[in-house]
């Protein structure tokens, strides 16, 4: 077991790691509001089982979760027990972009797996509620609930920014709807912009990710978010399908189950020990954050967190 | 820990639950000495770090390895010190056929990842040795000297047969070849088919894998077969590159690092703890062992195997 | 030259090629008001440059122009004297399907050619107009100026049955937004399934095509409709892109420029000499009408018209 | 009717047009040998239906056929009254690179057409004879007997440079085979290497093609080559599929059926009329002669050649 005194130097390391390649990266500007950020910044938070936590960095900076989104709208889902939530969705890597349309003309509108752009759109669509913001209020109250805490706020100037900007995630869903994956693509596309708005902090979104850590029960509410058996399917696809086209340097590199977003957030888990949240605007070619995957991998390697040890 | 006893009783429900779905499966064809295998056989072999070992079924019926030897070449180039070995070849999921030549006309020859035909074919071509002979022997005695046995055979009917009738695999070879990712499409192509020709059962196969689940180091003869950051390398692979296209299922339904091939077997590794051998000549949709996954999710809920639990 | 009897007795013996292969067809139903079609239709009527005309069949019967109306909304375009219509339009075979998106990814937004839907979609957003309406109104009143006729209506139920059905179409437009091929992906679908809905019989599609056969200028009003240059243009366009993938063969069978649509009809040129407008719901399985192709190769080969002989 | 002093008058403008773009290629460097052209060399031969020629340029200079063979070897095959020549090659534009793989794994082996790369080894494959010289010998007389010339000479040279670097058609070839497509890869290979090998100039070009623009007989030996309906179907086959992925271009530019190779020549019908080669090694971004179409589209806009007029 690690020590808060062996945690807080490892991540003082990871950071020291992070800081020599931000200028590797950049923020990311097909979402006009996203290109505001900081490249600068970077935020590290852990959270133990036990409820022990650590930070190092901008951790109170607030930024929207982007595609670290789409592993709690699954957890909702599940959560909502809702059926069959895979019947038209796969759980396959890719091997293409997150945002490709390609596959999904090959495959006749089934998204490869529920963590690229397609499959989430799908599963947000599967959220209890009629409306596009009913939808989108049950995901913010799971979110709240689960943690015994305030649900977390939309950052509306990210959310009116890719609703004037989405276009191409707009195409993926009415293609999904002419192969009747999903109903309406013009409700569902407004769950999907308002979940990747969701505003969040390196503190907060580690405390979210706990349950995924402890076989579904969030450890200090003791509440069950969903049970074990999709608790271990999350991870599972988080590791196959979590990174984009990066997913698997990263089992190389990391070697934890983690979903990354374009606002530069990334949650790791490591199962039965911690949640790790790390954030850094400055992104590499494949869209995922260059600080944050260069402290998971200096944190992974002092602490021998990868599961392939 | 898991005492001798339970094993030999997870083994037991394990071939009963492969035992139930075998009729769902079909024998490769695609390789006609392949077709002649009998779809009713089934074995496991267990190893353990400290030797015990647990067997159940057809565990003396030899097979080629097929796929399975890819992990072994990918070894033994790293035992070998080859360098630059990731240069020409990736390490991401491929989301397509294990012998598609699609993606790798979009990347310019250079296959996806080490576990698909052309990536292996790129591997073996890296092997010690100027002749396709000399670098399948590499590999044989490299086998053999881990474990401080006698190098494996080669079926020679499988090879014969292999070499007949492989053009797709000629073709991926002069692909690469046309890419400058390999230099001989000919010898690399007669390497590529010897090893999968080599003649193992599932005990040997267990037996060859176990420095897998060791950090590199096999624990019987204390040889370093690899550095330990390798051996993290090849289970990241296997995990996400392993399972052909069912590498996402597979991850979800048993959570192990684990190689297939197109004869039935599967080696599956539990780090820090054990190597595992299915075979099953009767295969799913996407190549994979029917039986052989069945077993392992058995065995795996079992024993609580999964790396996301 | 062709008397008017020897016509007649041609488009007889088309008619019979025709009602051969009727049987083999089945309407389109994707729209589902084109499944209402009865598929034992059929009609041909040609027009040559002197006013002369003959018909045979159902000739009087109406249906929706589909995607014939794509080589009028380019002519109508090129009429209006849009600059650069072909700065994001490439005038290339696609070799894909006519609604297919994978193209659309691999370049970027850019349409291969006009007359695949993504192309038709960018042409139809350059019509003059500032409304989805306005540039529908430019087509219907162009069509009726150049032959001095009334304009012709629009099916509505056709329209509405588009409107409702055509998600495929949809993305396609809102993809292209993305890759700001085209400005206002809503509108300009409206425009689209508009024109498609637009009502002809055999008769008067025929007439419509005149200009066409004549460099670009109308025989009968001898008004300039495009200039000869971009007569040409569109001939050659029809010949490389005008059959959906069944353009090679309609090569090789018949040999003229010609563009089908899914409710049955074709409109084929005879350059210096005819135009043909064949009419037959029963669709092969390229979405182009069986008694209309069946009846053009009969009457191409009967008064030799194809361009390669 | 062109008189012989218009023709030459319009070969003058023709070169001129040539001359004037020259500097926009580069000759082709992927086979060694042909890298070695003089990028100013430009030449264009006509031959009229009665025996009339008219030259210019580097008329006598020999250059290998390359694809443009791709035309001769599918007349031969017509010739020898091949079965079911089509039963294994379709008859569509590729959309694609002409020695794209991808259409071909998509489509189980089959190619699009007789021109892109992997048709062209298909049906050289179905020349008579049972050895890859054989094969080429026949191809070599056929050219020679229908002139009554001697037949053409191979450029070892070249055969040799294909031979030594040809490794992706080579790929092309083992996947036919891997289809079933073709029988005997290496052999198959050779032919194509040959026949591609093949030497002509402008002049010995424009006389090879005379029979095409006749309705399959030679006219000054009177030898029938192919029949009427073959000779439409190569015509056609050449509009749509003659010159890569540069055909809708072409048909616009110049609206002849042609046939296009990479080491500069053109070979363009007028039916009727005439037989046109051109030559101009400096090749343009889609592998075509730069000197070649500027010089055809100035002829046919002179003369008025295009069919789409």
């Amino acid at each position: 077991m690690t020590t808060e005194k062996e945690l807080q130097e490892a991540l003082e390391r990871a950071r020291q790691a992070a800081l020599r390649v931000l200028h590797q990266g950049r923020v990311a500007t097909y979402i006009p509001e996203l290109g505001k950020a900081d490249p600068n910044l970077f935020a590290m938070s852990v959270h133990l089982l036990d409820g022990t936590k650590a930070s190092i960095g901008d951790t109170d900076r607030s930024f929207s979760m982007q595609s670290v989104s789409k592993v709690f709208s699954l957890a909702a889902a599940m959560h909502a027990k809702c059926e069959d939530l895979f019947a038209k969705v796969s759980v396959e890597p890719s091997g293409d972009a997150f945002h490709s349309i390609v596959l999904l003309e090959e495959e006749e509108g089934m998204p490869r797996n529920p963590f690229v752009n397609a499959g989430a759109i799908a599963i947000s669509n599967r959220l209890p509620g009629t409306t596009a913001k009913a939808r989108f209020e049950y995901l913010r109250r799971f979110l709240g609930d689960m943690c015994g805490e305030h649900p977390p706020e939309m950052d509306s100037n990210v959310w009116l920014s890719e609703t004037n900007t989405g276009h191409r995630n707009r195409a993926l869903a009415h293609f999904m709807q002419h192969w009747q994956v999903i109903e309406d693509a013009d409700g569902t596309i407004d769950t999907y912009f308002r979940q990747c708005a969701i505003s969040v902090t390196a503190k907060s979104l580690a405390r979210y990710g706990l349950f995924l850590a402890n076989k579904g029960v969030d450890p200090l509410t003791e509440k069950v978010v969903i049970s074990a058996e999709e608790n271990k399917m999350l991870l599972a696809l988080m590791t196959t399908c979590g990174l984009y086209d990066a997913v698997g340097q990263f089992a190389v590199d990391v070697g934890l189950p983690a979903k990354s977003g374009v606002s530069g957030g990334i949650l790791a888990i490591v199962p039965g020990e911690m949640s790790i949240a790390a954030f850094g605007p400055a992104l590499d070619g494949k869209g995922n954050s260059v600080g944050g995957i260069a402290a998971l991998q200096s944190l992974s390697n002092e602490l021998g967190l990868s599961l392939f040890n």
